[in-house]
C-alpha cells in the first residue's frame, strides 16, 4: 500500500478523490499497489465528505509523516503552493500537480530538486486537462525534432470565440454567458487576456526544447479586440480566428513563442475545435504533425489526468520518469518581432479603396477581403510574409493617408 | 552503450535506421545511453549502406549475441516474425515492433512471455503509425474506464474515401490513384476489406479491456460496397462515410467490436479526417472524448514511433513497464447482430414511394434522405436504433414488396 496526501479539496482536489475512491479496483491494478489517501489539506471543514477523518489544517503533518510517498498539490496559485511542494520534493516525496501557474514559473526549479531527491515531479494535468500530452510529448516524440507546437490551449477564450463565430454573437455577450454557464470566471482577466494560454506553451516549449520559457518571455495578446467584424472577415477570408499559442525553433536556436488570436484556414485540423475543448499540434520531423483534442479543463478529466500521474509515480517509486528542462535564459525566446507573419489589417477610412492602393504601395502586394454587410468606411487586408517589425513600420505611412487601424491579426502557418 | 538489432530493412526497417542515425544526440540524451544498431537482419544484400558491415543474413547470430538487449522487429507478416520474436522475448531480449498482424495474433503469448522473463515488449507503432496511441491509453487514460473507442485506422481506404466524398470520385478511380501514389498495395484486400483495420481495433481492445480480442471474433466489412450513391445521401443525411473500427463494452461485461463503413455526422471529430491520415476517439468515463490524430502510416512517422518504444526499452531494462492484457476468450466479444445501431437502407424499387410507406410500417418511423439526381427507382432510408438483429429481420418483409436491397450502412454513436 502507498500513502498519498492532496493539497487541496476545490473543484479538481475533490475530483481527484472521487477518481481515486470510485475506480479501487482498476487503479490498483494498474499501479500494482493500492493506494491510499491519507490526507487531505483543505483550511475549510468537509464534515460530510466520507473522507472526513483524513482532513488535516497543517501542510507540516503531511511533510513530517515519513510514510507519504506521494503527494498531490491542487490548490492552485503560487503561494503557497511553490513552497509547500519545494518541501516535499526536497524532503523525498514525489510531487503531482495541475498547476500551471507553478510549472510555467517554477518548472526547472522544482524538475531540478526532483532529480537531485531521485523523485518524480508530474504534471501532466497541467496543459490540456484530461488530454494526454504531456507524456506523449516526452516519450512518444522523443524520437522527433519537434518543429512547433501551436495550440487552442484555453477552454474559456475558444468558447466565447466558437459563440461569435458560429451565433454572431458579441464578445460581450459571449463572455457573459460562459460566465452564465461557469465556464468563466467572475473576474476573467487570466483567460481573456491569454495568460492561462501563455503558461501552458511555456510549459509545452519547456518541454519540447528543454530549456525553461518564463510567461514574461512569451509576448502575449488576449481576445478582447476581436469584434464580429473580425470573425465576418475571417470567414470571407476562408478561416476562423482562434486564440494560440504558439513556439518554434528560429534558425539561430533560439525560441519563437507567442500567444495571440490567429486566422486559421478551415482545412487546419485546429479550425474545428471548437467550444470548450482544446487541441494541441505538435509538427515533428519524423512524425508530420499529429494532433491532440479532448476536454482542456473541468473537474473529472482534470482529475482523471491528475491520478494517471499519481498511478505512474507509484510504479515508479524507485526507478525515475525522464521528465526534466533545464533553467532558461533572457535571450533564450527572440523578439515576436523578428517572427515573419503574413497579417490581417482591419481600418476605417474616408475612402477604403484608396487606403488599399496606398497599403499595395507599401507592402508589394495585398489581398483584400470583402464581406457582405461591412461598413462603407471599413476594409480588411492581408499583407504578404514579411517581419512583423516591417509590417508595423509601414503602418504609419496608411495612418499618415487617413487610415484608422481598427485590429491587427497574424495569420496561422498550419 | 545499448546495443540492438533490427529485423528487416523495407520501408519501416530503413526509417528505423535514419531516425537512430540522423537524431543521434537528443536519442542518446533522452534514452540516458547511446544506441548502437549492432545488426539488420535482412536476405538482401545492402553494399551501399553506410552500415553494410551490420548486415546478416542470420536470425541465430542476433539471438545467440547476448549483448542484444533489445531487439527491432519490422519484417511483417506472422512467419517467421512470430517465432523470431518468441525466441527473443524467451531469451531474455526485449523486443519492439511495428507489426499489427503480430501483435493482433499473438499479442497476449507474447506479452505473458516478457512478463516471465521481465522484459518489454512494446508495439506503439502497431496503430497509428507515428500519432502516439498505445502509450496514452495504457497509461493516462489509467484512472478512466474506457467506454468505447472508435477510429479511423486504415489511411489507404481513408484516402479513397475522401476522394469520393470531395472529388466525386468512384470507388475503381480512387483505388487506382491510391495504387499511383503508393498509398494501397498492387493486391489492395488487406486495406479495402477491413482487415488491416481490424488488426489494429483488435490491439486496442485487447489494451483497452485487458483481455486479448481476435481478429476473428470481430465481425470485418470493407469498402468495396460504397458507392458514389452513398456518398451523395450521407452527405444529404448531414455527414460522411468513414471506415470505423469500433469496440465497447456491453452491460453483461462482454465487448462489442466491429469494423464497417459508417455514417458520422458532419460535426463528429473523425468527419474531418481526411487523406491518408488516421484520427482515433478514446470516450473514457472521467475525460470524455479524447481524439489523437495524425499520419497512421508512412517510413518516418511509423519509424519514430519504434524509435520511440526503444528509448523506452533502453530507459527500462531493468523496470518492466505494465503493458499487459490477458488471453481472450471465445465468448468475451458478443454477437454484432445484437448491437443495437440506426441502420441506412438503400435500395431500388419500381415504385420507391410506396416501399418508404412499407419501410415505415415495418420499423415504426423512418427517415428518408433525398438528394438531386437520385435515380427514380432508387431510395434511402434512416432506421430507428434497433437490434441489427431485428432490422435484418425486416429486410426480407420489403424485398417480398419488390424492394431489392442495394447497401445497408451503420450510423455511428460519436
Amino acid at each position: 500500500m502507498v500513502k498519498i496526501a492532496i493539497m487541496g479539496h476545490g473543484t479538481v482536489g475533490s475530483g481527484v478523490v472521487e477518481v481515486l475512491t470510485t475506480h479501487v479496483s482498476s487503479i490498483t491494478k494498474r499501479a500494482n499497489e493500492e493506494i491510499r489517501i491519507q490526507y487531505i489539506l483543505d483550511l475549510r471543514d468537509f464534515p460530510d465528505s466520507p473522507l472526513a477523518d483524513r482532513f488535516t489544517k497543517s501542510f507540516d503533518v503531511i511533510l513530517n509523516d515519513p510514510e507519504i510517498l506521494v503527494v498531490v498539490e491542487v490548490m492552485g496559485g503560487l503561494h503557497p503552493a511553490y513552497d509547500y511542494v519545494k518541501q516535499c520534493l526536497e524532503s523525498g516525496k514525489s510531487v503531482v500537480t495541475s498547476n500551471k501557474e507553478l510549472v510555467a514559473a517554477k518548472g526547472a526549479e522544482l524538475l531540478r530538486i526532483a532529480q537531485e531527491k531521485n523523485v518524480n515531479f508530474l504534471f501532466e494535468a497541467s496543459v490540456g486537462g484530461g488530454i494526454p500530452i504531456i507524456r506523449p510529448m516526452s516519450q512518444c516524440l522523443a524520437a522527433n525534432d519537434v518543429i512547433e507546437v501551436a495550440g487552442i490551449l484555453n477552454g474559456t477564450t475558444n468558447f466565447i470565440l466558437t459563440k461569435m463565430i458560429n451565433e454572431d454573437m458579441s464578445f460581450e455577450d459571449a463572455l457573459a454567458l460562459a460566465q452564465k454557464l461557469g465556464y468563466a470566471e467572475r473576474n476573467p482577466a487570466a483567460d481573456i487576456e491569454g495568460h492561462d494560454a501563455c503558461r501552458k506553451i511555456c510549459i509545452l516549449a519547456s518541454l519540447a526544447y528543454g530549456k525553461h520559457v518564463y510567461p514574461d518571455q512569451v509576448h502575449t495578446e488576449g481576445i478582447t479586440n476581436i469584434t464580429l467584424s473580425d470573425v465576418k472577415y475571417a470567414d470571407a477570408w476562408g478561416g476562423v480566428i482562434k486564440l494560440i499559442g504558439q513556439v518554434s525553433k528560429t534558425s539561430d536556436g533560439r525560441l519563437q513563442s507567442i500567444v495571440c488570436p490567429m486566422l486559421i484556414p478551415r482545412d487546419s485540423q485546429l479550425a474545428n475545435v471548437d467550444d470548450v475543448f482544446n487541441g494541441i499540434m505538435v509538427r515533428g520531423d519524423a512524425t508530420g504533425d499529429v494532433v491532440f483534442y479532448g476536454k482542456g479543463a473541468g473537474k473529472l478529466p482534470t482529475a482523471s489526468a491528475v491520478v494517471a500521474d499519481v498511478i505512474d509515480c507509484v510504479k515508479h517509486l524507485k526507478a525515475r520518469k525522464y521528465l526534466f528542462w533545464e533553467d532558461g535564459s533572457k535571450e533564450y525566446v527572440a523578439d515576436y518581432l523578428d517572427n515573419e507573419v503574413a497579417m490581417y489589417i482591419r481600418f476605417k477610412a474616408a475612402n477604403p479603396d484608396e487606403l488599399c492602393r496606398a497599403a499595395e504601395k507599401e507592402f508589394g502586394e495585398i489581398t483584400r477581403l470583402l464581406r457582405r454587410d461591412a461598413e462603407p468606411d471599413e476594409a480588411a487586408i492581408i499583407t504578404p510574409v514579411l517581419a512583423e517589425r516591417e509590417i508595423r513600420a509601414k503602418l504609419p505611412a496608411l495612418e499618415a493617408q487617413g487610415a484608422e487601424i481598427l485590429n491587427t491579426i497574424r495569420l496561422s502557418d498550419f
